[in-house]
């Protein structure tokens, strides 16, 4: 078979000489890059911009050939005006699947029990083969149980007041207008429904609000910010004469490790458990109980105390990265993911009992990069669909999924450790190994 | 111009009668979705495995049409066989360009002053376009000076001893064979260099080594793993009895927020400088000195420590997020590279002094996703080409961009706090507006 | 004037012969060190055991005379029954007065003004003469603000489930029944009022569950622990069949830094704060508004964000150690107390607004040291006396005075940094100067 | 057997006509509260002081009477004018013992083994009792192994600069210079040497500098703040250009948690080790290896991390407040001490491994308040001597006592949760029982 679907390389050099022309005014800096005539569609622009780059290298004597980022089935337009500014191309990151992988939860199919193949983008070699391997000791285990909170999203505008007075009285406005607020939110998106305003006031004269909301199926971000800068600049500022200094004010907390969010959790809060027993452990992951316990006390625990780290896993970044490129999920928020705990304990028969907690992870079924092409279909292998019927219920459901994936990729990993051989799947896989791993 | 680059669709659902059928028995669970025919090539058990997914979908009563997956000019063998087993298509993430970016440093061109363009790849709308005012900014200003210290990758085996003299012993013993290690360390890869060897004793009996190399272009995590796998199989286990836990004790610490790396560095640690004088704020950046500052204080500085986070920044990991897809990095470093901090103060005349601190960003030339074709190119437009006479200068190159474009993040956001213009950036660039931003 | 007060040392040596006969079969392991006739008062046990110790001493060649732990004139009956076991004398602990210090708040006089002096205890030479000036200029200022917020005390058993089922139970149960744990608590002491339970499942079998009080005039810890004991065995384990693994489960927190004090506070969360003029500035404190802020922003912020502290102060442990002890605090609450944010901001003709957040301070105006003699004269002083009518008024108030005198302790030594005059205070004062300070 | 050691309060009420006076005007702010005319002794001047505040309190309509404060042995005259301005009478602290306790370990006697009684001041009842029965435990056991690593004490003066440039070159000077200063500092006391300079640059413009020294057995932080400055007028301000914004910048870091001191240490690191059989768990500890091991995990790690604590321990706090302030310790130190991590692992029949690692432990042989009188009886119960011919010896000495009394302190209250004891220990000892404890 011929790479039916692969691009034909050789058109990627043809363009119209007035737009070879403008080309080289950018290059020649006598034009913008970033605005572009109006009347270029935003394929042609893009062409141009990747032109006007390959023009400016050489100007100054290099040799630049982009004929792949020009290579993509994204849809041009959309992604220059609603993703990405100054469009120029695509980058293409290999997709994989895992599974399948057992689970169950109340955000699934019916309450009940599924199947399902996890798509995964990633440059890492020996990342998919392993996660591969937990999914299929989850599976021959019964499947992982799965537990999302949607603890909502999110934003936490900051206040300068000018004494302890005033912080007191926007403190208590705070309180007093939590309903003025909630209605006011939700006439701003009707998927918005404020659950709660966490006041706290720092150096007497800073005051910061934790405004927390259900967002449906979108990650929410931009809602509620959109949400908090209405209520900020319409209710709370006039009636207390504090100013706002900025409508995040890192308690939120978005995109940065944080102990707020560990505790009272940010987006999604997952857990996912399984329990494993001894045949399972030694086939399929050539390890046993007590291994598992004695890395996770010594690596995840004592390591990452001795670290000063809230990351008390051995890889949910990873997983959660590949996942979120997949999907479309903003990848700045795999910080936030990357916080939590893995769990294993002994139980009887040389059983283990093995759980993730991820205290922390915003997720889309809809809006950011979800609407993609590419990452729409990814969504669509896991059917995760936004039904207008249950709003968040997609949302939830593939957090649940994230949950049970992310256990995967521990369980494997931390057997790997217990049977020394990270090294050797790293100079396999990622090195140039010839083989197809499993 | 007709979307000459794109793929043409309708070519996407050719497959031959016997993989069809091979896509069947996959779907019908009959054979393993991961481990196709040796004979087929890896873009044909790609399509194979897409089919076998749509199959799947249509058993249970579901339709699943994946047109886009498999519209990629990557190098399907490689891809496959280096970077992401199971392979089965490719996510395409839209690409854009912000700059010219002046900057100059130690590992920049000649130590002189250069004006790169910077792709930066995400799905988060209006992120282009205000790191590129801040790239205007800093160039207006005539460029970002920046620093890259080459800190060096680390991995921290962990061990089990019996007791605290055994614990004693595994110390004095990495402490007085240091030199062995360094060369047997260098035996496994010309690019590598010992540097330290940091121990910890916690509890009496674990023994976390944090080990620090130097991995020249690379970003070294497989390098120094397979070292650290032979150091500890051949010298350190049988000469001290201490049994290796686990080759990654989380002290290293990869991949999860961590104290000891924001002290120690991992990878390169960068700061990137520079002073904006009163006109440049105000036309560029619609801001002033003194409430920059004041936004820095309330929100990077009183509202991180509340939250209790080690990111006393802005939007470091957005910006970093988009140039590590662009780049072929591996994206679950972002997680280390959120961690750090923005600084401004005020100085005569109006105008500010602006700096981002990041202490730990791994960022590789060469090796992972760098090798990818479109991530290559992008490596390309940034002139990021490793040079054998001069081992670890790509990287520290692409670092010291790295560092640059975060500060021109942090200028532009910071300020637009100052202007109140987030949430209406947000409605007008994340959510279908129908400009082209600039 | 002789030195009327203070013991007669040549009466310290007599014992009687059967005293010293008791003493000596101690020394030899003859008997049991702690447990003494019980007809023996505590005094005379006491001095039995001094002599015991002394003798132990000489029987291996030392020479040991115990001529002052002797020489107390606090209850002894009372500290060996409620205070320590084993009671044998007594550690006599200087202590001076600071101020006076002018301070208002709800949680004084008539929310009034006052004028109060502050006794503190330490073997810390400068500490009350750097102190002391802080009142001063406070004073001089017209007087620190304070704000006590009686957050309560806290005690989280931790309880160990079989699955996350169990664990959504518990936390359910724990929800559901509220009322009936406030009612069942409040029965535990007429002083006690249940205010939230904050539950947490980490792992998926480990939940924690902060329970919070308010706790009237005492500082509480005991009060708590008791009636999450009844709670704990009398409904939670009955009713859920979960097992408290420990009545403290550290997300109390108790005795150690943590973020969870810091965001949702423990005891008192305290906030003080005064605005000198440039005046006061230079006069009492030799410095200026702006050098105040650099040092707040270069050492409490950047300092401690590098060292990863949760203590962006520069001695509000000094000071609260010292007031801890000479009224009769639980010491190793200062662990909690170090927390906390000290803030500078220049305003207007030069002048500062400085003040100091103490997220985490539990204090006590009943129970524990409080009842001490020399300790009770202390808050005697300090006009702190438990009102039936009031109850937690008296605790209110010593936290406010804390906030106030700890707000001078930051102004003085904050401005000694920029006067550079620390290293010569210690010179003078704290190694064998002969001046008595201000 | 009389009273004979407590002071004769009677006599408390006399002073001379012109003394009353003396404190009547001061009582009227008519004269300092603070600088009283240089012919006073320091015990009569304290004497005047109680009155002033008595005579204070009166003319509120307050009745104050201050018989206790006078009441002490100590040397007035040093008190005043070395550890205490202000002086005005001491606080009295209950002490009591606990041992014997058998430890072993480089720093104590030949290396050998020991049995020492450990003399702790506190007012919390029940402590002592605990504490002693863990002892008990680990005599019974063989006694604990301690390991002190006498990391040496650090300051960490903070300076800024201009840019990056001149950041640079600071560190660069710090490197270079290290021989220079380390003979400088050693100029200002033979007790010093200089052992490291670590700098790390932050925000561009700011440079922390943690020097660390070996203090001999001084706690060291006079010494250090004394040398540093020294080493940063003479040398390095001139040198390089940079301003020393304050001598301390918190990265040291003192009397605050800080990961910095978690990780490199501070004054003494100690790890303190001990093996329980299962006969000595059940008969003095009512518990069992794996409960002890489930206690540890549930409370001490997943508590912990669940709060964002850096005590990862039960109650190191507790032990060390008393011993600190029963040996003359600074106070404010127990919040360094508090970090830290508690240890059990099961062993075979039935024993269980515990250890407690101190990372930050500053104490202290001489100097501080270990010169007082009732402090220095304590450490000669401890035979805490200095020795000049070992320095540094002595203040090792106390720091493994140290390591293996909080491990008692640790296997007793861990214990204590597992048999569910710990409300009822507070419901008998710490609220008035009256029966005395062992």
């Amino acid at each position: 078979m011929a790479k039916l679907e692969t691009v034909n390389e050789t058109e990627v050099a043809v363009l119209e000489p007035e737009l070879v022309e403008l080309a080289r005014e950018i290059a020649a800096g006598e034009r913008s890059f970033h605005r572009l005539p109006a009347e270029l569609d935003a394929a042609t622009a893009a062409a141009v911009r990747r032109r006007a780059l390959e023009l400016r290298a050489a100007a100054s004597g290099g040799v630049l050939e982009l004929r792949n980022l020009g290579a993509f089935t994204l849809d041009a337009e959309r992604a220059a005006t609603r993703h990405c500014e100054s469009f120029t191309g695509a980058i293409q990151v290999p997709l994989g699947m895992v599974g399948p992988l057992r689970l169950r939860g109340e955000d699934l199919e019916r309450g009940g029990e599924e199947s399902v193949m996890v798509p995964l983008a990633t440059t890492e070699g020996a990342l998919l083969a392993s996660v591969n391997r937990g999914c299929r000791a989850i599976t021959a285990a019964g499947g992982a149980t799965v537990w999302v909170d949607d603890v909502g999203m999110t934003r936490a505008p900051v206040f300068r007041t000018r004494d302890l007075g005033d912080s007191r009285n926007l403190v208590r406005f705070l309180e007093e207008n939590f309903e003025e607020m909630r209605v006011r939110a939700a006439a701003t998106s009707r998927f918005l429904e404020l659950l709660e305003i966490r006041p706290l006031v720092l150096g007497g004269t800073t005051v910061l609000a934790r405004f927390r909301f259900l967002t449906g199926d979108a990650m929410g971000m931009n809602m509620v910010t959109i949400a908090c800068d209405r209520l900020v600049r319409e209710l709370i500022e006039p009636a207390t004469g504090a100013r706002c200094v900025a409508l995040s004010g890192n308690y939120c907390t978005d995109k940065k490790s944080s102990s707020v969010n560990f505790q009272l959790g940010r987006g999604k809060r997952v857990i996912a458990e399984c329990v494993l027993d001894s045949g399972t452990l030694e086939r399929t992951l050539k390890t046993r109980a007590e291994l598992l316990v004695e890395v996770q006390l010594r690596k995840n625990l004592h390591g990452s105390i001795a670290a000063g780290s809230m990351g008390y896993n051995a890889q949910f970044a990873n997983v959660l990265a590949a996942l979120f490129i997949a999907t479309g999920q903003d990848l700045a928020h795999v910080v936030e993911g990357a916080m939590g705990l893995t769990h294993f304990e002994a139980r009887d028969d040389g059983a283990v009992y093995a759980s993730v907690t991820l205290p922390d992870l915003p997720v889309a079924a809809v809006g950011g990069g979800t609407g993609l092409d590419t990452q729409r279909e990814a969504l669509a292998i896991l059917d995760v669909k936004p039904d207008p019927a249950r709003p968040g219920a997609a949302a939830r459901r593939l957090a649940a999924i994230a949950g049970a994936v992310v256990l995967a990729g521990e369980l494997s990993l931390m057997a790997a450790f217990t049977s020394n051989d990270l090294a050797s799947a790293h100079e396999r896989l990622g090195r140039g190994g010839s083989e197809r791993a499993t």
